[in-house]
């Protein structure tokens, strides 16, 4: 998506440890009129696949899966990351680890609000190691809906998150696939 | 506004310890149709007013936000819910005390995202004792920016953070306010 890859080399900033900071349009500030127009493009790649409902995770994922609903008219769903305490027993938990704070979280979601009828749009901002996208996944198969596939907004393509997705036949679609970043520069796939 | 308010009735469960379950429409699952009459309604209540942008708070305020800034035509900013060791010097940083968990954590917006030309509508899914839009009203003072009101989804009226809200002169715009609930009944104001 042309638009968003101008947008990241304009306004992206590469920090040491390979992060990519897209604070000032993405996930922190959010500049809707893109997200409208990556909204748009999801709804392009996936048009014409039977989606019941869009499937996220708190935080980031949130207002991107939201805007993009608009053109599927489907709810949206948002995992919740919890702490083990509040879990109680009509919940499809699993487990994610965060490669940026390094710790292990609880990831759940309702039972009530998956079932076997569903088919399921994953959405989320960014996919690098895959750790969350992949405890979304287990969760869908546990609640037996099916995967639609999953629609990323930036894939670290140099970490191995995309390729072991795409790996399990998923059908993923991610709108700017970064193949390498230095401070200096950042090349597209 | 009636659409809600007959969602609340109809959709909405009462727990004991005053909780009220509206997440099968507005905080886990999310009916985006319903949420974009209450982007409208929020238009509606804030429009002649100069907005510049829309802030809010992780994680169930961020959909509401975005959907409602379409109407604005504004960027969205939500606050994060971060442990002291991610802080630096470029944030805006207050404390929050979370009645649901007794916690008191720290809530952050970079520097960069508000300043003084900057004029704010709050939008949060739930106003009871105030705690989180303090925190943000507290943010938004110290950035200088000017705030313009906070819209509300739903406001617990028996819980005292509306009457402070208003006290202190700010333009609050709650959609749903309910005066009281048992499990068995529900009163709006």
């Amino acid at each position: 998506m042309e638009l968003l890859k101008e947008r990241i080399l304009k306004d992206g900033t590469v920090r040491p440890g390979q992060i990519l900071k897209v604070d000032s349009f993405l996930n922190h500030q959010m500049d809707i009129d893109l997200i409208n127009e990556i909204g748009k493009e999801f709804y392009r790649r996936f048009e014409g696949q039977k989606i019941t409902k869009i499937m996220t995770i708190e935080a980031s994922g949130i207002g991107i899966a939201c805007i993009t609903a608009q053109y599927f008219h489907v709810p949206v769903v948002f995992a919740k990351k919890a702490q083990s305490k509040n879990l109680d027993g009509d919940l499809y938990t699993t487990k994610v680890q965060s490669y940026t704070h390094g710790k292990v979280y609880d990831v759940i979601v309702s039972r009530k609000f998956l079932s076997p009828e569903d088919h399921i749009l994953l959405i989320d901002d960014f996919l690098a190691n895959g750790c969350a996208l992949l405890g979304l996944i287990d969760i869908v198969k546990s609640s037996g809906a099916t995967l639609e596939g999953a629609g990323i907004v930036i894939e670290k393509g140099f970490q191995p998150g995309g390729q072991a997705i795409r790996d399990m036949g998923i059908h993923l679609e991610s709108l700017a696939i970064i193949d390498s970043m230095t401070e200096d520069s950042l090349t597209f796939r």
